[in-house]
C-alpha cells in the first residue's frame, strides 16, 4: 500500500483502519529534511506503538514575514526513502491549501509561555506551532506523538496545551541528537558554510561550560553563570548571542538560583542562520 | 449509577465504557438553569444518539468583568431533576478548579468572527466560548455535538473551529425555542420583572417585520430594513438597541442586499439585562 498521502481524510480512513485492529498509534510531525534528531523520534515511536504515522509540512504559520520559510530545506524524495527504511506505516504530506484553506482563522495560544526566550525573537512563532500541533493531533488522533528536547521550549509549551486543552495524547520529549563534536542536529545546519559551522559550536560550548560550572564547581548564582557562558560565544567572535537563560523546566520563568529541573537555553545567529540549543539541568 | 460526576477523569471512563459498548455518544454543553431551549437540544441528541452527555458549567472565562458571572443563575438540583426525567445518561458538573487549574494560559480564538456583533459588546466573550468548548469535545469526544440557533454567533463560531482544527465531531444546530408570545428562551429572561418582561419582546417584533419586509413585501435593501426594525424597538422605549444587522450566515461578513442564507441578529438592553435574538433568512 502506498506509505504516502497528501489528504486529510485518506489519513482519517488509513487511522481509523489501524484502529479497528487495536493498534497503537504514534505520531512524529516534522517539517522535513529529516536528520539524526528525526529518525531518533521515530525509532522511539516504533518501539513503543503498533502503527507509526510521521507528518511532513513546513508550516507556514509558524514563520514570521521575515524568516526563511521559502528557503527552508525541503527534499521530499530523500525523506520518503528515509521513511520507507524506518517501516514508518503512514506518510502525511498536506499540500497547505488542505491544512489552512482560504478564509482560515482559527488559532491556539499558550498565553506568557509564548512571549518569552524563542518568542521574543520569534512573535507569533508558537501561536503557529500550537495551531499546526492541535490540527494534526485531531486529525491523527494518536496515542503518543513525539517531539524532541532540542526545541525544548516548543516541548514545554506543547505539553502545555496538552495540559490545559484536555487533549488526550501522551506527549513524549526525546533527548538531544547531536553530530560527533557537539552541535545538535538541526535542518537548519545545511545553510551553515565550512567557518559558519566551526562558530556554531560556541553555543553548546557555553551550555557545557554552564553545566560543569554547576555540576563540579558547585556554582548556583545564575547570573554568574549565564555570564561566564556569554563569555564562551563573546571569545568566539562574530556569533551574535540572542539570549542566553536559566529558568524552571516546568514553567519557562527565570530563577536566580540553581534549584531542581531546571534548563539553560541560548540562541545564536551567524550571518543569518539562527541556531539554538538548551541542556537540562535535573 | 449516579448520574452526575464533577472530575475529568470519570467521565473519560465513564465515555470509554459506553464507546467500547459501540454507543454513539451525543453531547450538550449548558451552563445550566435549563429551559425548553436546553430541553430540546437534549431531546434532539437522544433520538440520534446512543448515550448523550449534558455538561452545565457557568464558564468564567466567557464572562467580562462587567458583566453577570456572579449572579448568573444557577440551580443544580432542579436541572438534575429535569436531566433525570429526560434520561440524560452523563451529567458533568465539575468545579471551576477542574477545568482551569491555576497556571492554566492556553486559549484559542477564531479571529475576526470573534470580534464583530457580540463580539463588539462583549470583548473576549468567543475567546473563552470557543476555549471552553474545545475543552469539553476533548473530555467527551463526542460524535455529534448540540448547539441552538438562539445563540447564533456562537453556534457559527464553533462550526467554525471546529472545521478549521479538524475536531472530529459533528456540531447540530438546533432551532431556537420561544414563548409562546415569541421570546426566545434564555437563563436571563428571570432576570426580567414584568415590565421588562414585555418590552423584551420588541426585539423579536422588529426581527419579524424585517423578515416580513423581505418575504412579503420584497424589499431586499438592507439599510431600509434595518431602519424599519430599529423603528420597531424606539416605538418601545426604554430598550437600548445595541445591534441590529443582516450577515452571511456563512461568515458573519454584512450585506447590502438580501441575498442566499443571510441572519438578522440583535441585541437589546432593558435596565441592565442584555437579551439577544435573530431569525435566518434562507
Amino acid at each position: 500500500m502506498e506509505m504516502m498521502v497528501r489528504r486529510i481524510e485518506e489519513v482519517r480512513e488509513r487511522i481509523r483502519y489501524a484502529r479497528k485492529k487495536g493498534k497503537v498509534i504514534g505520531f512524529v510531525p516534522t517539517m522535513g529534511y529529516l536528520h539524526k534528531g528525526h529518525i531518533s523520534l521515530i525509532r522511539r515511536a516504533k518501539e513503543e506503538c503498533d502503527f507509526v504515522v510521521v507528518s511532513i509540512f513546513v508550516n507556514p504559520t509558524q514563520f514570521g514575514p521575515s524568516e526563511d520559510y521559502n528557503r527552508y530545506p525541503r527534499d521530499i524524495e530523500r525523506d520518503k526513502k528515509i521513511l520507507q527504511d524506518e517501516k514508518v506505516d503512514l506518510l502525511f504530506v498536506p499540500e497547505v491549501s488542505e491544512i489552512y484553506p482560504e478564509g482560515y482563522k482559527t488559532f491556539v495560544n499558550v498565553e506568557k509561555y509564548s512571549e518569552i526566550l524563542e518568542g521574543k525573537f520569534r512573535p507569533g512563532h508558537f501561536r503557529g506551532v500550537c495551531t499546526i500541533v492541535l490540527k494534526l493531533l485531531n486529525i491523527v488522533q494518536p496515542d503518543k506523538s513525539y517531539f524532541g528536547w532540542k526545541d525544548a521550549q516548543q516541548l514545554i509549551i506543547i505539553k502545555k496545551m496538552v495540559e490545559d486543552l484536555n487533549i488526550p495524547v501522551e506527549i513524549v520529549g526525546c533527548e538531544t541528537i547531536r553530530e560527533d563534536d557537539g552541535l545538535a542536529c538541526s535542518s537548519r545546519n545545511v545553510y551553515l558554510n565550512r567557518e559558519q559551522r566551526e562558530k556554531a559550536l560556541c553555543l553548546y560550548k557555553a551550555l557545557k561550560r554552564i553545566e560543569e560550572m554547576i555540576k563540579k564547581e558547585n556554582v548556583n548564582d545564575c547570573e554568574k553563570l549565564i555570564a561566564e557562558g556569554e563569555k564562551v560565544i563573546k571569545k568566539e567572535g562574530g556569533v551574535e548571542l540572542q539570549y542566553l537563560e536559566i529558568v524552571r523546566i516546568s514553567d519557562l520563568l527565570p530563577v536566580e538560583k540553581i534549584e531542581k529541573d531546571v534548563i539553560v537555553l541560548g540562541a545564536i545567529k551567524i550571518g543569518d542562520v539562527r541556531l539554538i540549543d538548551n541542556l537540562r539541568i535535573e
